[in-house]
């Protein structure tokens, strides 16, 4: 039975409940549980690792029996497997849960599988429902979880025709407040920030999260700079309030192998034509972050430039997720088109 | 005193009446008579050149003496000298008009001066009502006779990091069909399309202005072809329905000169980076078409090439103008910032 405006509206609640629990090594998950005739009567969400899944959460807020009949409505497809906690599955169907409704599946290798098995139990399963919403949500967890690897976001500023400076190298300031401050505002929610060692020599960017104020941010973001150069004794990322890392190589896979394993999720590309044009060239950009200023410049400072395209065949077709103005500049945020739903190994 | 709330739906009705009339050597102007008491009691528009002038038009179909006490809701200032009709200044004052409301002020060296002389005759005066929709409409007019040449607008289309093609110089179609018909309508509303003689031997273009279909609109631009290199004798534009324009020189406010004396008010340079460069490069582009598509190609063929910029300082600092969605392309329209209002001279 496809999803009523009940539930769905249940799925909007369940996806801004999600959104409270920490950015981290687990999903974040909204629960709301629905009686037979469609009132909510519990809420949940995933407080982060270690703690109750949102449907267990939302389950443990109501009275013993009280469940019965009722409709989940989760953010993400029940897990079926014993971790640190239960399978959510079991959970569901011993609460006597007759439906449950969710946005997106669980890619995981030992997790998913808890539709079917609810299916199969006699539970009425609705998957789907407001899947493109709960998808941006969990974004990174599900690249880690598909690629087995962190989430990479390349950003740069251009301006309009493709320009990240001006011939002689001055570049400050293309975008406008609005747009740097959602630059710093996404670094806070990263756990790692690139930069390519040129851009370190040329441009020494503190490469902190801060407030329009020049404050630093709560959450910092690890620095990494890649490069076979050295760092100068007295470059601003030494001083940043995270050590930096930094790795020598070109082997951006075997880079982000060992940030998987530091547990790194989220990795934010922002120094340098040169690194966004690896990183997209080795179709490792799972998301691209441009901002375009209002300005022409012209000449060969380029924000990207050897990505690996020789012909308009090959070209590295996105597509868009948004495009919005940030005072006089647009931010453009698209994805590569035709691995927009990438799996394991591909 | 302040435009009226009924002000100001008619003149976006006198704004919408305007636009029936021709583009042309004349400005396209809408006019409404309101009664007293604020009732819409006439209409009229500019038919184009040699009819009579919005206002006049619009006092003609009312009874003699009806528009005693009347307001004029007129989307131009009113004129001020007699050509091929009398001055509209003195139809208004004639009729008995007690107030005049306008969008646009009147640049002419010889046709202005129409609010202050009502005014002196004790006329109530209300100028730059909706004046940015006023001056929308009558942009390329406006050009014409605020600089004395036509009004240019500069297209282009390129991925979104820049690009007009892949190395090995292959574009097709880097935009979307969407994108290609705005091109399309947009040619049959100039008088001119000019192509630099580089495109015209490398891509072969038509220069018409066509349909979905590919049907030739009824209006078609008149091709202009600038560079000193011959045009093949099988070139596609010899087989254009207007025969086409060759200049060999590179002084473009001379050929820009040359094409006012023919009467052309719009030109829409679509052909090639070097061209559209060198427009830019001039300071001779009004207007920025730019068409992004979400693509990715790197390399070195730039939509825009040397533009004579060498520091940030001297960057072509745009305004936005509108930034819309074409299927899955990006329309950007931009004019020079510093020279949003250009005036004779600059």
């Amino acid at each position: 039975m496809p999803a009523t405006q009940a539930e769905t509206t249940a799925m909007e609640r369940a996806l801004s409940l999600a959104a409270r629990g920490p950015k981290g090594v687990n999903p974040q998950v909204g629960a709301v549980i629905l009686s037979p005739t469609g009132e909510v009567i519990s809420e949940g969400w995933h407080h982060g690792a270690g703690t109750a899944h949102a449907e267990v959460d939302a389950l443990s807020r109501l009275p013993e029996g009280s469940a019965r009949g009722a409709t989940a409505v989760v953010s993400l497809e029940p897990c079926n497997h014993t971790g640190r906690t239960g399978p959510c599955s079991r959970a569901l169907l011993e609460a006597g849960v007759a439906r449950v409704v969710y946005a997106v599946a669980d890619p995981g290798d030992t997790s998913s599988g808890g539709a079917a098995w609810l299916r199969a139990a006699g539970v009425d399963i609705e998957p789907g429902v407001l899947a493109d919403a709960g998808t941006r949500l969990l974004d990174s967890w599900l690249t880690v979880q598909r690629l087995g690897r962190p989430h990479v976001t390349v950003k740069w500023a251009q301006s309009l025709d493709g320009r990240a400076a001006a011939d002689d190298g001055t570049s400050r300031w293309i975008t406008g407040p609005a747009a740097r401050e959602d630059v710093h505002r996404r670094r806070a929610e990263a756990d790692v920030i690139a930069a390519g060692i040129g851009t370190v020599l040329a441009d020494d960017p503190a490469l902190t999260a801060r407030t329009p104020e020049g404050a630093l941010r709560e959450h910092q973001p690890i620095p990494l700079i890649l490069g076979r150069r050295e760092i100068p004794d007295d470059a601003a990322v030494r001083s940043h309030p995270r050590p930096f890392l930094h790795r020598r190589g070109h082997d951006l896979s075997a880079v982000l192998a060992e940030l998987s394993d530091l547990g790194v999720h989220c990795v934010f590309v922002e120094g340098g034509p040169t690194l966004a044009s690896a990183f997209v060239r080795a179709g490792l950009a799972d998301e691209m972050l441009a901002y375009l200023a209002p300005v022409l410049l012209g000449g060969g400072r380029l924000a990207l430039d050897d990505i690996g395209v020789s012909t308009i065949r090959d070209a590295r077709r996105l597509r868009t997720v948004s495009v919005d103005l940030l005072g006089d500049d647009l931010r453009v945020i698209a994805r590569p088109a035709a691995t927009a739903e990438p799996t394991k190994g591909e």
